[in-house]
């Protein structure tokens, strides 16, 4: 079996999403305009925020009296997108989750939300993060007789609300967030609000959007799903921000002490749509001004800039304009993908990019390229590329990444492999050994500054960084209890 | 229900490959590494011509004693690509099909490869084309007692093959042929052969590639088949040519009357797949030289070149190339689409196009844009398009669209809407009238001779165009018995 | 795997029914109380017939334009009984079919009602029965350049029926029909007409109903479909007779030659509900004369009489009420069972039998069983049930059977095994090889004489016989074409 | 639609089968021909107890290292009995149930065994019965902070078990049941451990059960999923015992209050299969003394002794020797049904129970009949059966019910409907109007001491009943908490 799809990227493990619309009777309804179908809605959101997690999706609705939850593996257009599923799922509220996982653990039990009776009444909840202490208080919690349902992080705040000893949701909440440690951004449904909150160091992006002609509310991973609903950014949650939104409008606290964000700058490399705004901030812009940084940094003799599709794509683009160098699709990919695909009885030779990617002959023959690729993490399918490009006759390669080497594990969220299997550790940061490994001409990676100053900081502000960036410099933001972290911080 | 996937774009209706590995014996050929896996090569090449054809997929494969079939509904890598399918379908030799249609016939029981015992024994048959005269012959042939399967142009082609009076089956089915007008290349599997035939204009496009590992033999619509099975291409199938695979090898046959060949010219703007060599030309290099041309015969003054991705894509790149203006990725494709979308209870304006496509803000704001798509049907995703663009604050629109304007229905095989829905035909190809419709700033068409200098020639030979161009100008290479064409080639 | 259902039985192959309601508009039917629902008449009656065929059910509806055709393995109840499918199948007039077959045909492919545009229009068609002329019949076809979609014998009919050149639908199947041999007894539905046949000897059964309240006509293989949707019982179809049913009512035709009828006799042991009237004569008071037969040829002393359920019960309450001892229910069927079991990894002594029999030990103890079966095939499941009885420490079992040996294969619609298969055949009719092989105390079978005797004649008229009873005979009464029957009318 | 299942019969709720075979090496086992095949042993087990519940069925195995559970909607046959199934389940212990639920609550959450990890490990476990306060216990649980994930009374226990502060799995579990009212009879599986309880009264039933040939142990809710996989009866499970199997063998113990026994009474009369043994009695023998006791309570002159079937007929070939009248089958049931049929658009008279049931019109017709059924709930089935009867012009109908009228709710794990609902309770007894209700020309019902000495008791001991025989007298033997009892005892 041959795994061609993104076998050598980071997944962002979710994308949440969440609507409140009117209360108001289904009946008059419809004659006042106003929609009610929060689970088309949702629905609609989840599939802008496919990239996300393509594994499985999930929606639960409130009609005013029930919850109703479906949830399945699969995409959004497949699965959730059917009459007689939106039949199942009245209501004027929803939450919504794509989810991706390893593979181990893909099954329908870890999807999301989830849901449960609690001493408040009914309560739905998703999120997209990872917390680094779930293993501990989840065995906490099995030892005071808490029974899990699932694997997910999730559950274990869900559990910890159901037993928080305060009043109302929200206090049982911020109680039960207080415990964990880690990065969330979550959106829950109870019978009376929409809850949106992002962690204290907002690792995870979360964003505030409003339907001005319903005057209904949203919330999204990112503002790809509030274009796509058309919906207006109202603003990104904050870090360690609690939205409340009820029939009394949206309310904004601020529960948790207060913290130096810390965002995910990955966000901005690979796991974001390039037509998302972060933090005020255009992924596309920011992405094309990694092409420039990276050219600026390290300028090459070439014919043509050539993207790795899609997401070597904006910072191709940015390089070629800010090299004077043609811009050219030398790599075309095949968007109808699968899982795994059955390996013919005899090999072929690279079948697997193959089955995602295919060169474009013409245009390469006897060129010098400049290969943009927006990151290495194992360096298989660079390798890969590289050497089906080889058999193009290209006369030479110069592979350039979009980012610093991928050096450490994320444990926020992101899928990536044990630390061993990386390829920059593997080499020690090795450039040469890396460039041999993978077979081009050169290879450079953007400078941890150059990144930064591509999203619009002067540099990186090393005694206290800007942005969570544990992936290239192993600094990570907060406690590892779950990974057995030592005093010194050196993982075990 | 929002129909979001290409919704005004014409589409192929089919793509086929054959596959002709050594019948030797499993056992040993697992010793000496030659393929026997004739179900995997083709579910690779048929994943490969995925975008001809996304309604249904099917392959036939024969074991030397037996042939085996399966066809599905869906996508190649969702349906053929599975471990109990191959087991079903053993054999050194195989033939495959992808398959478009139009919505009221979108059953299994049009699905290809067809199969039939005849009285030369097994046949197995796929093409990709249309023939013209094929409800004649249908009705001839059940007033003879014939009795039909499916609705498939292809299965008449099988009963006159079944019912000819020559011996052998390569003399049947040119009998068969020589009684159709229209269009096909075709793919078919006997007991001794793997044979394929381009119709005598050549409408169709087939290309014969072999691996040379394990001297194997691939038949297919495109070369992105033979690249991803790893396989070399020898050459186009030439118009009017039947090739005989067998174990004697590969033979070439001219059996049909000489005719002047008629590539379809809109393979080059739309069908073919941008890494594909169609008769010796670059796909891609034809599309930048469109857009080169575009740019040359309506240059205008704009800040940024856009296209409608994917399909706009190449003319875009060459058009920024030519012009020296930016090119930007204005508009962002989601790529995870379904058939159809349920619409909330509110309409949102622009959903069904923005199912597919999102606006990149950022950069899009105050700015001039030159669009590019490669042609407009009915106009409707043009307009949706432009209006979408519009709101995001942009200065200027200039839609150049890398064809002329399609006023003309095709009947060789692609599912054009009949002629009173064009929008070139509906205002007459009243330039002001079109861009008013769609609303943008300027509109301008490539023209019919830029359209063969971009394919490589001098000019358009009206006496005798060099490819089919009926789409762009009605003139209709073959006769069209079906619809009732009259003395003067006026159309019923 | 383990196959627990009817491993030792012998099969019918088929159920039909069809039903003609008043083609009257849709809209005034709700207002007249019409009903237009061929579709759940149909689904109900062939429920009724369920035990002629498990493996495959479908209809065919006409609604006064068009043919909807729905076919499916698995019983009515799971498969045809679903609302969405009824949507698909509107009409006032269906026919229905169910379908058993031997494994290895046991494909969708197979099912009928089949269906084809012949020269005279729509034509769909169903039969019960099995012809011994249809693979010559099928060859010839074949080398005229028919194309075959299935393997059933009815295409042969359709085939015949769409090349006759008679000008009529009616003659065209009767032309069809004088060329096959064999037993069929078929429904057919065209534009016009809803038409029954039963072949000239009358082997398979066909009754004519009607629905006084509305005027509809049914036909059906059995009584029981009648009863189960409310029609009176007309009469059975003639050997011999086509009915066809249209708006100027009800026509009777003998358009063959005439014969001596030969129904089959089997219906009268095992296949036919016992609830069903075949010819007049009521099915369970056939069996329970059967049983006092057994008795008065066949006496023995004896505590309990002990049905084999379900098939031996009829006989088994004649035998008890003939001979004075009591009835018990010593075995108990299990009504809930699949179509094979997976064997634990340690053999159970007679799991097979076992999941679908239970002994009822408390009554079985030490008495003298008198156990009635209605026949034997290969005697697998007779030497399982005496084993499985044995075992309950029950003194003495006395086996008795409801017909005589089954000793040669049935060609007319009932899959038997290979002669050489049938125990009775295997040992010759030796009846104390058969006892020991069993491993009864005595064994006994129903003389012919006898047989002929419970269904109302007065004995078995040898030069003529009133009955088919080759499979107890030999006396096959058509030519066995297929079969290459010698001149002596020996089998090779 | 129409119901045409049981629509008129008590269900029982549950079936539960458990299995520990030696937890030998897989290689060996192979050798030494011990079975470790615990999910084909359940999955026989639970297909002989398909009687019980035929919702949904659910399977739990033990591998030594990890459980594995597999739940679906519908029968054993069809859904647990795959090969892909059994290869997820490995193990060499398990249990299983089948269910049966009501239509509100039909859904796969509340299938069993439930699975959850405490304190003390994995712990799986289903039952059968009803518990009488669980309401008021999820409430307070939930109120602490447990979520549940289903609707079942079962993970009431579940999580009673978590909770509790004894150290023992075993310990846990009797701390949480002493908490419980109602009836239950278990199987639970532990790592270490196969557990078998019945509650205190013994409501419902539990057997033990040995394979001698490889020493495996079986519990079982009858002695026919003993049978089925070869096992030997042991004895019943005492009420109030509970069963430890495990490498060190089995052992009882009883750790509840001692408590008279009242099992159900009403498994004698419809719920177990007649093969079964109930605490040694036959039910087959039971079945037929009410049959005789009916014919001695309340003889009539008649021609035939008729059963409804299948549930009647035991009392009805009681009846038939004990008066010296003719048992005849003049009912035939359609075993092959599904849960709902659509109806045809005109309304067929008697339809829904004629999908089921269908008269032998020709035994009956002109005749005297003592029709017996073994209960009547709401009255509508009899009363359709009556009504189809007289269609078949019989002189005469005498229903004989082989049991008290049934006027009271269960609330044991018995689907009872409400007691308004209860044709004995409306009718508040009265005979004549209850026979005038169902159209029969007499009516009787067995006395509740007529009950008792069929089940071998000299009679009813008013002051303390041998049996719960709540259905029939309204004396329930535990208290109802969730029903809000009163002091009096009266339901409110």
């Amino acid at each position: 079996m041959i795994h061609p799809w993104e076998s050598d990227k980071l997944r962002e493990e979710c994308g949440i999403f969440g609507y409140y619309g009117k209360p108001v009777e289904r009946s008059s309804a419809h004659e006042d305009g106003l929609s009610l179908d929060a689970v088309a809605m949702t629905t609609i959101g989840l599939h802008a925020l496919q990239h996300r997690g393509q594994e499985a999706a999930g929606v639960t609705t409130f009609d005013g009296s029930e919850f109703h939850t479906y949830r399945e593996m699969g995409h959004v257009a497949d699965q959730l997108n059917k009459p007689e599923i939106h039949r199942q799922l009245p209501g004027h509220s929803a939450i919504g989750h794509v989810r991706y996982s390893t593979a181990g653990e893909s099954t329908i039990h870890n999807a999301q939300p989830l849901f449960a009776e609690i001493p408040t009444g009914g309560f739905a909840y998703a999120h997209n993060g990872n917390l680094s202490n779930a293993q501990l208080l989840r065995r906490q919690l099995i030892s005071q007789g808490s029974i899990f349902q699932s694997k997910c992080d999730s559950e274990v705040i869900v559990h910890l609300t159901a037993r928080s000893s305060y009043r109302t949701l929200e206090d049982r909440l911020i109680d039960a967030l207080r415990m964990v440690e880690g990065a969330y951004s979550l959106v829950a449904l109870t019978t009376a609000a929409l809850i949106g909150i992002r962690d204290p160091l907002g690792i995870r992006p979360l964003v505030l959007g409003r339907i001005e002609r319903d005057g209904s509310w949203i919330l999204a991973s990112e503002t790809c799903a509030l274009d796509i609903v058309g919906a207006r950014l109202v603003r990104s949650i904050k870090p360690g921000e609690m939205i409340v939104i009820s029939k009394d409008g949206c309310e904004s606290h601020f529960p948790f002490n207060k913290a130096k964000p810390k965002p995910c700058i990955f966000e901005h490399v690979y796991f974001t749509r390039p037509d998302s705004i972060i933090d005020n901030v255009s992924v596309y812009e920011v992405r094309k001004r990694i092409g420039a940084e990276l050219c600026a940094e390290n300028p090459v003799d070439a014919d043509l800039v050539v993207p790795v599709p899609d997401s070597g794509t904006p910072a191709a683009i940015g390089y070629s304009q800010a090299a004077g160098l043609p811009f050219e699709l030398g790599i075309i990919r095949n968007h109808y993908v699968g899982r795994t695909f059955i390996e013919p009885g005899a090999s072929i030779r690279n079948l697997g990019v193959k089955l995602k990617h295919n060169p474009n002959r013409s245009i390469l023959k006897g060129k010098r390229l400049i290969l943009i690729d927006d990151s290495i993490v194992r360096g298989t399918t660079s390798s890969k590329i590289v050497t089906m490009l080889r058999e193009c006759d290209v006369r030479e390669i110069h592979l350039r990444i979009a980012s610093p080497p991928t050096s450490y594990s994320c444990f926020y969220g992101v899928d990536t492999p044990q630390r061993g299997e990386l390829m920059a550790a593997q080499h020690n940061l090795n450039m040469e050994k890396m460039c041999e490994t993978i077979g081009a001409d050169s290879l450079a990676f953007l400078s941890i500054d150059g990144l930064y100053r591509a999203t619009g900081q002067t540099r990186r502000n090393n005694a206290s960084p800007q942005y969570c960036d544990a992936c290239f410099t192993g600094e990570y933001p907060t406690k590892l209890t779950d990974m057995g972290e030592t005093e010194s911080g050196e993982l075990i």
